[in-house]
């Protein structure tokens, strides 16, 4: 792809040399001439003039280094993205089930879905089309997997779980495994029935070895668009938002409410029934007690979770106890200075 | 099952129609007219008499809704938790070895098992009567499984392992990889022997994605009835004793004892030969310094892990920061006018 | 092996019966006649007397127990480790390639290779000699595995990966997923390139469940002899060092670096491009703030991380609290009695 043509993706202008090839892209330092590089920080601008990349994406009102084409966009790490995905497309396997899959008679694969090797199908599953299974997944009696969803090697799917289009589970995330509840009865802990399903919407991507348990009673349910990082917890009945960003190693006890566009930093916990409101952001190892619910709009810190400013106070004021502890001496001093000199 | 049927199982009296066909449970918002539903608590008494399921579970002291079938209880949501497992039965796989299941000829298959496709048994397994497991697993040289077990998709069995009786292994988790062990020779980390084994009792569930280590040198243990969730991680050596319960993503180091009961909050992490006694409770995101003893019994909370009244005093002194250094500086400043007053 | 070919193994002097037949090692208290101990605390010399183990490996400072073989080592717990490499060889697979595996016809496969049931290998891999990739484990499209390298069974490496030699990654361990990054356009989250790879040196050791994300432009990359236990996350572009140890369920996001010979404590978490110098060692669910550097060669403890003795003062200072606040009251009552009695 020349820098014009993709200028004309993405509805751009380009200067210098216009006809100059692209077929892929690199950080600024290590990029070469067939590379397409973008400059977002101050930082980022000093280093463009010495790159050696093909093409530089950068906003108008920065200067363009001498001798490099440039094509100018608002939003360069954005324009990146995209042009990355018209130079680097996704690589696919060939359409067609592998011979080593076991797929039940009952089960339907979808036009032009990839069924990969040692796959397992259950009775009943739906493969959507253009879906792809990689090696080793299993896919429980009666699920289903959307179109163009993209399902990596070694990924197991319980039975009765949706997965919607073009999502994608990374290996080894397990989706419909019991939720964690119990009885104690007679000093034994009993099952508590854990015979909901799981629902996940379009777009949503579950990280590597990441964890989302079935409903109780009811269904588990992550919205349309909900990126999901590495390692998290998602609890039985939990209900997540459109759009939901989560960083790795999250967990969430059952029955957790997440609004829209609610983003978690990484290894934060939330207690059971916690309902975290729209675009809330919960900083990294937050805590949030069960039954609490956050307001939206704001970012929390520390644990129990708190207003990010409040709980830079209170880190302040922990900071200042030296002082306060010498102040305190310095005028009990100086009273009993006072009181024995009269 | 009718409602009088049930009752009957439950050990309990039945008002209203006791010929209403119950096929299932639900919640109460959402149950239909062949469901169960339990009522435990006073928001659920208030929604009792809007739901539109076949048969109520309550307790006897609690006024049944108008035109409702109830069966009396003393435990609603033990009486639900065991009527459940009558009305909703698991489902098992039909009995047999799977064609492609790769079972070495040493091993020892018990009657009714199943085992699934793509599993992998390696010499001299016993996997025992009844047990299940499916497609994908795989269970290392010498190790047992026993009768009534179930181990779903995708699980990893190392050799020297023994897993007990109906005991449940989800997807992904990974029972005898090598302990954590090393020793720094010539600058360089070199493997401390992780030879021993893990013994697994009855009845014990462990979630999805959860690790327990081999022994170094002697087992790693885990007692009948023993409940661990999601993500898990318990290190060598670790002896987790009878009934004791884990919420997700808890981390226990090598050779931390825990006694019965003992109850375990999501993300804590406890330190190599902590001992906790028998049922205490530790609130989630605990910490546990290593070779620290907790007593039994009570709950604790924070990092470190505090008796959970000390930790609430101690957080509330900390929130009344502001108002200490307040009052300091009120203070001065009267010292200050005493003094220069005088 | 004898007492005394023990002996020579080590470059060590024996004391006692040089003839006694030893074909393992135990913990004190268990250890049978053929078994080797170690003696290297102070408890452990009391227990020494009464172990019946066939030799005890002790320092030459401290006095042998009577009618016991001894052997004189400066470190016996190392001594033991690698005595213990030669009394009980790691169990090899026998060479070869599996009926049930799946292997490309492009791919390599090394000399004395054992390639299990079930493993998938995609095209142009390269898998070294005397590897051992066992029963379900998937290496995807032009990854390499190096020589004498161990994959355990059911882990999955994405395409783009390079793994060292002699390195062992753990069952469930996931190797070149896509790293975690977004960018918001139109209210929706669209995928940031993660077209990097992963290459992960020599000696290498990953427990079971862990996660390393490919590099989102450029590699992640992890360095020779670094030890990694379970349910580690390793976000994108990462740069950990040789000889680095992190323990189990600790998470990196991306870009962190990590200088040689740190060592990170259980459940700590580090923020996007944190440093980490060369011998640093954080404690147990620290955490260090995103772009943070972190000083090397001293210990760390607290979220966020601050050095030991000042952690430990400022949480001293906490406890303290109820004190000041006494303090503070009775300095007031003195205070005001001086004023009014004025």
């Amino acid at each position: 792809m020349t820098a014009a043509e993709l200028a004309q993706l993405l509805e751009a202008t380009v200067e210098g040399d216009t006809s100059a090839e692209l077929s892929g892209g690199a950080a600024l330092e290590v990029a070469g001439p067939h590379d397409l590089v973008f400059v977002d920080s101050r930082d980022a601008i000093a280093g463009a003039s010495a790159t050696e990349a093909g093409c530089i994406l950068m906003r108008a009102d920065v200067a363009a280094p001498a001798g490099k084409t440039v094509i100018r966009v608002p939003k360069p790490r954005n324009a990146f993205a995209k042009a990355m995905r018209a130079l680097v497309p996704t690589e696919r396997p060939q359409a067609g089930i592998d011979s080593t899959a076991v797929v039940a008679d009952s089960a339907v694969i979808g036009a032009g879905a990839f069924i990969g090797p040692r796959v397992v199908i259950e009775d009943g599953v739906c493969i959507g089309a253009d879906a792809i299974v990689r090696a080793g997944s299993f896919v429980g009696r009666g699920s289903s997997v959307g179109d163009g969803a993209s399902v990596h090697a070694n990924v197991t799917i319980y039975a009765g779980v949706e997965i919607g289009e073009r999502t994608t589970l990374h290996s080894g995330c397990v989706i419909g495994a019991d939720g964690f509840g119990f009885v104690l009865e007679n000093g034994r802990y009993e099952k508590f029935p854990q015979v909901g399903g799981v629902k996940i919407g379009s777009d949503v991507e579950i990280g590597a070895n990441s964890c989302v348990d079935r409903g109780a009673l009811g269904d588990t349910v992550i919205r349309d668009g909900a990126k999901i990082d590495n390692l998290v917890h998602i609890g039985h009945n939990c209900q997540i938002g459109n759009h939901v960003v989560m960083a790795a190693q999250v967990g969430l006890s059952g029955g957790v409410r997440m609004d829209d566009y609610v983003v978690v930093g990484g290894q934060a916990g939330l207690g059971e029934k916690s309902h975290i409101e729209a675009q809330a952001v919960l900083g990294g190892q937050c805590g949030v007690l069960p039954n609490k619910t956050i307001a939206g709009g704001k970012a929390y810190w520390g644990s129990p979770a708190r207003p990010h400013r409040e709980y830079l106070k209170k880190m302040a004021l922990v900071d200042k106890l030296p002082e306060i502890l010498a102040e305190l001496e310095a005028l009990r001093a100086r009273v009993e200075a006072t009181t024995t000199e009269r």
